[in-house]
């Protein structure tokens, strides 16, 4: 199977579509090329006009839940990724990814709610998904989302 | 007109000068060059010696202010660009900046500030100024600021 | 002296060791090396088993402790950089560091404790040490850590 046969596999055991347009919320552009890096934007767990995970991971929003909105995260940068490279089988490596974790004041498990999106990105990219990630637990993000990612990839 | 003739038009807009010294608070380089890759250091919206917006947004600091303080921040950013590069006019693309809002707990509308930055960016810089972007809330930032930016600019 | 000696001495300075395993906590990479750039994943205060430093910065942690944390943090990152590099003589420039500081409400002092990664950088680094920073607050970070930092390094 290709990367893309494997994407279109996640989001289909995931439930949603990732094919269609993507809505985002400002005046920026979802994805950035400099040279052979793609510079993708913060994405939130937006599906359609919904963000699907609203709220504190660790109070509003269990682990299980959040590790899913960080999966939904990861499929919309990497939905970016495939439109502005023509194929995920460009992608050679994905120098950062950074989870942004909204979080309630005592909870520490922010690389268990980002290994949602890394276990994501190495399902999809195999190999080619080895990234460095930072995860960190912050106070609001946009919408009131539970979840916010944004990554480099590196490709061909 | 050029770019830089563009960004003194903006700084006049403002009613503040960014063409003398910029103070940073601490032992790091305001500008590194990498390559073709100018990374500049998280600028908050200090003008001399003071912090122009201090507080939370949505609680201390209104909306308004807020993208304000973010357009203040992106001219201290760009200022540091056409020191480095020597005009803003070699500017090729800004792969990312990441805008870090200081907010009230239920603030949602962190998007709608960093268009503040992204407003003045594509003011001065033009098509040369997309970028993708990632914008969080945070508890806080040095100085008690409201707002933070960093950006990666690529130039000739 | 050689960087890698400096960073031995750095490591005797602070009384821990960082040529052994370096645990990490998910399922991505300590280091990615993209080109030139190396990407090193957001390492917390972890000496073996341990988080060395835990609690809110300002509150349960005081300004002293949260710059050795940083430093700790840094060391982790240049043991990384070493290790893919080989040797830390071959760092031509950090292109950017981004402190991430888990504080009280109130605490404002962000680029001072990051100034403690920042003076470890210099130490052991020299000129080649020269690095944009970022320095923010937030509300949490993995394991209750009280400091995070990544970085990039730019390598021959």
């Amino acid at each position: 199977m290709t990367a893309d046969e494997r994407f279109a596999q996640a989001a289909a055991s995931l439930g949603h579509r990732f094919d269609g347009e993507i809505k985002i919320g400002g005046n920026y552009t979802p994805v950035v090329r400099d040279g052979q890096q793609l510079f993708v934007s913060g994405q939130i767990p937006r599906v359609g006009d919904e963000v699907l995970y609203v709220g504190a991971v660790g109070a509003e929003v269990d682990l299980d839940s959040a590790r899913k909105a960080a999966a939904i995260c990861a499929m919309r940068a990497l939905a970016f990724v495939q439109r502005a490279a023509g194929s995920l089988e460009a992608v050679r490596c994905v120098p950062r990814i950074t989870v942004y974790v909204r979080c309630a004041p005592d909870f520490t498990q922010h690389s268990e709610v980002a290994d949602g999106a890394s276990d994501l990105i190495a399902q999809v990219l195999g190999a080619a998904g080895a990234h460095a990630r930072t995860s960190v637990g912050v106070l609001q993000l946009p919408k009131g989302a539970a979840v916010e990612l944004d990554l480099i990839a590196r490709v061909d």
